[in-house]
């Protein structure tokens, strides 16, 4: 029997959709799982592509079924699952063997397992999969980490298996150790910012604006036809449309206000103040959501200090908003690859932000039209802040007068707009040469003789304070 | 000779300072410096003190100088130092020896280091230490952690050299094992947030209405007067009123913008997020300082999207400033109140909130008069938000269209506002029991069939979406 390409641990939902999807592609893949019943299941409900996939029983027969030099794909969940199948498959490889952890690892876990591996001369990848189970069936985004000479060798299957745009496919190299996974972390962190911008959106146009779902709904549809275009706004624009089976009430307004999350948010936002990396937006937008589960400190809260957010007056327009989602847009994703250019100077990565863009236009779910432009703008000048490309310098010229009246408005009707305000007043810190924070120096002096330098440059770091209490 | 009440390893800067102010209470104190000619020359320079104060040239005498049961504390660097000493110290003591970390550790290497001691039988506290230098040697606020038993032992001598308000010293006990330094920590993170919306506030009369620092003063000077009355604004008026013995001109004008740090703000936050506790002013104002620091971007950003913050034009008055701040301040306690509240039952502390409102009133950096309210109405009721207090409510109340005023001409003029306009954001989310995370869960549900709750209880968890992309 001929041997196949790769191989692939973990049939789970994203594991089996992988696999199908490599073999689609034309790939002859091996798979194994856990419970060897999956593996039985799955190949028996693959259809036609199941001539190209080879169930096994053990890891041996795995490993046999592979074509040296092997690489086999670890799809099973992040922490020390993933410790434990390395130490299990290892010892079965051969020193060209690559294992590849195509999970949703914490970037840190992937550093050390490529230290590990590196020590021991055998080769390892760590690559951030965005797209969910569509996308690992039809075509994710693929952030690959690790030696590059190992990347080259998967890149064929990568690309053939990825999502593309305008033809291109969307997986890339980003860079050693744990680049692809911290990639993916910053996609998350993004992910979380854009949705919540979209809310608070949401949220002036049916508290403020009076709208109905019906009409928000046409309003995202129309602003999905435009700059912010996206599949993040086209969805809003279907969820919006969509009606209760049950009741026939639009479903936006029987489903309750609270917000899960599985903690990648959060990672991106502390990963952000260890690199000292601003990413305000990214952080209100995990607030929200925090926020959003204390249900019952929120009813106490309009109990008190009710009524919630009130009518806007004809203060703003529909193109308000939309000037303020686009302005607020590039800020986040401003400060998403700023935390990118942080961590790659930290980590002696060499990432190529303009590569990340351009991965993230297709697979992922912030995937839009704007990252093609922001793929050409970062790849002009990669240490300039993307604010101050010219394309997008024009674009919050033209739309920060928008996102300053929504935010003024909000707050003058008790809107909370934590990202959206956020956004705007980084981007007021980043155009300001001459900040406030001489008086943080004059405090942290008087205080605690922390020093501070001088504008003129003398050396003279104390204050003549006097007393310091 | 007289065996000591208490032992000291460390004579530091902060280490000095407290033996001092050991020894000046009346408690007679033996040190030990790991340089023995620190040792000696502490000693000589103590004066009158002299006579209480022990000095010793090794860990064998520095034990014997000290009557049992024995109470040493270490006043070193937090971190593998502190693990160091302890290792060194420990053998030399007795089971019913008492070791007090009073430095600035983590509060989870307190945890481990107070299991450690737990699993051995012997007594360890660790406890956080606020004030400065000055504070150390004149009344420092001191949040201890660890068993009740071990905090009693030395009760008299914490009260004793604490910081008083009216008559009541700023020293407790907050809870088991890392309570006290975790308190800390919330500390730091509050005074970064304290610090930031005053120079939000000064940044707002120098750009916007185009005081000098002498008038700003004078307005600093007099909020000290009413109910922002606190050192942090009382030395924001001394620093405002300096002048430059070098150019004559106003000190702040002569500072440069980049603010210092030394992480201890980042460390709040982040722990804020593994908790998943709201603190956004905090984390604005870590924001902010690393912004501050990038001069180069700021002055770039000047160049393409200047002129910086613009004149108000009479939009804001001076009491819209002061309602503001005081608005912003009760918004960032709460936070960090309910920080203290998660952390407690997170740990299982039962931390006593009002405790820790009790120990900031004199002593540490945020002290203010302020806290003596805040106190009373977290002993009212420890579960309830402090917004919620009919106290603070009420301020809140009188206060917050100041603040919606302030935010929204800041983002109309271009002042960042950071701070007082995430406090806003935040207020505006709890005080909307319809908030707009229905939106974001029916795009999870869409997109990753995450699930939802309905408002009417039904068990139908996802949406009629039909195909997910």
């Amino acid at each position: 029997m001929e041997q196949a390409e790769i191989g692939l641990v973990g049939l789970g939902v994203m594991g089996a959709a992988l696999a199908l999807n490599i073999a689609e592609k034309g790939h002859r893949i091996a798979v194994w799982n856990r419970t060897g019943a999956v593996t039985e299941a799955f190949h028996a409900g693959a259809g036609a592509l199941a001539a190209r996939i080879v169930p096994t029983q053990s890891l041996t027969d795995l490993v046999a079924a592979i074509r040296p030099p092997r690489a086999v794909i670890l799809m099973i969940p992040a922490g020390e699952a993933v410790d434990q199948q390395i130490a299990a498959l290892r010892p079965l490889m051969g020193p060209d063997d690559l294992i590849i952890d195509a999970g949703n690892a914490d970037f840190h876990d992937t550093e050390r397992r490529a230290a590990t591996a590196e020590a021991a001369g055998v080769p390892f990848l760590g690559i951030g999969v965005s797209g969910g189970e569509e996308g690992a069936r039809h075509g994710p985004s693929i952030m690959g980490g690790g030696p590059k000479a190992a990347w080259e060798r998967v890149r064929p299957v990568m690309e053939a298996i990825a999502a593309r745009h305008q033809g291109t496919p969307c997986a890339a190299w980003m860079g050693p150790g744990g680049a692809g996974h911290f990639v993916k972390t910053v996609h998350n962190g993004i992910e979380y910012a854009d949705m919540q911008m979209i809310a608070e959106a949401y949220g002036l146009m049916r508290d403020g604006m009076g709208m109905s779902a019906a009409e928000i709904a046409d309003v995202f549809a129309a602003w999905n036809e435009g700059p912010l275009r996206s599949y993040l706004i086209e969805i809003s624009a279907a969820v919006a449309r969509a009606s209760d089976p049950e009741t026939g009430a639009a479903m936006l307004d029987v489903i309750l206000d609270a917000a899960g999350q599985k903690g990648t948010g959060r990672w991106t936002a502390i990963e952000a103040q260890h690199l000292a990396t601003p990413v305000p937006v990214i952080e209100a937008a995990v607030m929200a959501r925090n926020v959003s589960a204390r249900l019952n400190e929120r009813r106490a809260g309009e109990a008190v200090f009710g009524p919630g957010p009130q009518p806007l007056g004809g203060a703003l327009t529909l193109a308000d908003l939309e000037g303020a989602l686009i302005a607020g847009k590039i800020l986040c994703y401003a400060q998403g690859f700023g935390m990118l250019a942080a961590a790659s100077v930290a980590q002696g990565w060499g990432l190529d932000l303009s590569a990340a863009a351009r991965v993230w236009r297709a697979g992922c779910i912030i995937r839009s039209d704007m990252l093609d432009p922001m793929a050409a703008a970062l790849g002009e000048d990669p240490a300039r802040n993307l604010i101050l490309s010219p394309a997008f310098a024009a674009l919050l010229q033209r739309h920060q007068g928008a996102l300053r009246r929504v935010t003024a408005s909000a707050a003058l009707n008790g809107h909370g707009l934590p990202a959206l305000s956020s956004g705007l007043a980084w981007f007021d810190l980043m155009r300001s040469a001459r900040g406030t924070a001489n008086m943080l120096q004059a405090q942290r002096d008087f205080f605690g003789a922390h020093g501070f330098q001088r504008l003129d440059g003398k050396p003279i770091p104390h204050g003549p304070w006097g007393k310091h209490m």
